[in-house]
């Protein structure tokens, strides 16, 4: 462990904690303790990528100590912090370890938000962490194998998938999963009457992608019919089970697979720091990063609400996440240096979603240029390259399956033995099978 | 499914009954269907690579329908396999499906072999199939993870070692893991102790790999005890147990990590065929990999003892199972055309083992002649390239990967969350931590 003026305890190793520990560890006037329950960071954005066995896990994750390799004054421990004490800048973990700083650096995320949809958390897949993802797959893969050796399975819905929320989470699965539908399960299971196969994609409101201007809402929209989405907008999901989703409507679909995309609210330790929440159950946070009434104290990424220019809270997003992050490791060694700490100010490089192998929606920088199309995607390539971890092979990789995607290439679809590869299929009437 | 005069059933999708299915996959007069309990084909002779880390699960795994794409006579079904009839060359799965076929392959591999040992099939990590080795990897992870948080582990052996066979398998791991210590983790881990570390490697016989010629086993301990291996020959294994592991010397060794890689019998389903077993709980086969008194039944690889050129049983080796495989694909088509059954002949090109990162042994083809150090390891490289399934992509990522291995670099060590993950460590007297 190096020396330093300053020690600094950061948890959470996502866009937020990471982006604030390597800006630190170019400083020799800190030493930096960065807490994560995982030793990985993840690149949250292509997780659907991972679920549809586009890439794989260790194209998504790269372990935090590689990220931050080469730095002494950077230390890594694999703890989940449990409480945080504000006042004093104590961190406890469930493991009893403890760790005190003169700056506490508070980016542990977020987790789905269900809103109390009855049956959701028990029954749904959540998309927001790499072991969501990875049991996602496997509930994927699952589905077409049991159903390939029982084919009955199929009217019981084994091969109904149904999305819900409308966002780009749910958009960029809607697209990948309809693409590994038509183009890869269809060649892999002769046997299997993969036609019969339905995504449907559901959002209370009247369009996709909502924060994106008018033009990709059609353009999104568009797309994912002409893959063979089931759009169903307008409507609500009043019940998740088991075996089958309901709809505000009254429509019950079957389906052993429904993913939530449906909202996100900051991790649960939030609410065991004893700091004021605010919506979407994530900290308040003044301009500069910090909290009132708790000097050393930063909250980022998507575990805040963190201001925008007209005071509105930011949108979770990994940029957002990334720039406060280099934003706060600014700030602290400017008060641990005795200068003022300077507001956050966001610099909006635009949003973009993939609908699928070759299509995409993009709105530039802050007048909001808009993009689709083949372009489009060629520019969320580039973009997401560029945000990615630094690690050089990591971004080759990432490369080489863009290329790849265009070509129809896929990865292979193994499917690891998990608990949500064992479905428990109801018999049907004649309980031979 | 296409339509053909012959219906081939394949249980096991390994080297052998992969090579067979591949075989008969080109000609029209078969129709073939493959079952495994996996939808996968695993490369088994690189899972020590994805136990430390080196490679991930998608470099060790194909899926078995991306494997034979393009095969519209060759079906696969992931079913687990129970029971063998082998009159009526008739297959019963768990999940109850059933199949007959005019000749019916056996080729289900085998499993570690604990003779007996106290505690080893509790307590210690076999490293035959994907599985084991993703457990392997969490748990080698997880015990570093653990002492960086609290030194005091390594006082109860959490950084030991102990594999214990050396063969091929316990060599290469041995190797493998000595460097993966020595170079990944002492720069990963600055808080850690990690010169504490220690690798065993335990044979009961006199020598490292008994099956290669004097000068490959001087050349293995040799090279092993540079990397700081502490080899323990002469000497049997006691008990394994969660925490130690006892030697027939009556030495304790602490460890949470106890590697068995001391011999391997035929999977249990050998024994639900009512065929006769021979050595290692293998099936007995004929010259012609059929056997005796049940027409039509093919046993190959590690499954069965394959007959070698002076009637001994061949070892189980990779490239024993993918000869035997193409060799029953002819012998099946030669049946079903009216021809004779030929006896096998294994073209012994030799065998070879990697010694850690650029250092390997060989002895090439049946006269063995040596090879050892660098120019064994290009050797090596280049016969795991063209005993890889055939994928391109597969061997691309593969022989990356050996170009990166002599350059030091080295995939991520992502710790997914699992049960190995989760070490119940005995508290010391304090009791504090």
């Amino acid at each position: 462990m190096a020396n330093g003026s300053s020690h600094v305890v950061i948890v959470g190793g996502g866009f937020a904690g990471l982006a604030c520990a390597r800006k630190l560890a170019t400083s020799a006037d800190v030493r930096v303790t960065l807490v994560d329950k995982n030793n990985y960071h993840q690149f949250q954005p292509l997780l659907y990528q991972l679920a549809t066995s586009e890439l794989s896990t260790s194209d998504v994750a790269t372990s935090l100590r590689q990220c931050l390799r080469g730095h002494g004054n950077v230390d890594v421990k694999m703890l989940e912090v449990t409480a945080v004490d504000p006042k004093t800048r104590t961190v406890t973990t469930r493991e009893g370890e403890s760790y005190q700083g003169d700056f506490l650096v508070l980016a542990a995320g977020s987790q789905a938000n269900y809103f109390g949809t009855v049956g959701a958390e028990e029954n749904a897949f959540p998309l927001y962490s790499l072991e969501d993802a990875q049991r996602l797959r496997s509930r994927i893969l699952a589905v077409f194998e049991d159903a390939d050796c029982d084919p009955k399975l199929v009217d019981q819905g084994a091969l109904n998938f149904v999305i819900i929320g409308g966002g780009p989470t749910g958009t960029e699965m809607a697209g990948a999963l309809a693409d590994m539908v038509n183009f890869t399960m269809r060649a892999e299971y002769p046997d299997l009457a993969v036609k019969y196969a339905r995504v449907y994609l559901i959002d209370h409101g009247h369009t996709l992608l909502g924060a994106f201007p008018a033009k990709a809402h059609d353009y999104a929209a568009q797309t994912l019919q002409q893959k063979g989405v089931q759009l169903r907008l307008d409507i609500g999901v009043k019940e998740v089970a088991p075996d089958h989703v309901l709809l505000s409507n009254g429509t019950l679909i079957q389906t052993r697979t429904a993913v939530w995309a449906g909202g996100l609210t900051a991790s649960p330790l939030a609410a065991n720091t004893s700091l004021p929440l605010g919506h979407g159950g994530r900290i308040a946070v003044k301009p500069d990063l910090t909290v009132e009434g708790f000097p050393g104290v930063y909250v980022l990424g998507d575990f805040g609400n963190i201001p925008g220019p007209d005071n509105q809270a930011l949108p979770q997003l990994g940029s957002v996440a990334q720039q406060c992050g280099e934003w706060a490791a600014e700030n602290i060694l400017s008060e641990a240096a005795g200068r003022p700490r300077i507001p956050f100010q966001y610099n909006d490089k635009g949003i973009m979603a993939m609908i699928g192998r070759d299509s995409a929606v993009a709105a530039i920088g802050n007048k909001r240029h808009e993009l689709d199309g083949p372009i489009a995607f060629a520019a969320w390539l580039g973009v997401h390259a560029l945000l990615m971890s630094g690690v050089r092979e990591r971004i080759e990789a990432f490369i080489d399956w863009g290329w790849n995607y265009f070509g129809r290439f896929r990865p292979t679809q193994v499917l690891d033995r998990s608990d949500e590869s064992r479905i428990h299929w109801q018999d049907g009437t004649d309980g031979e099978r």
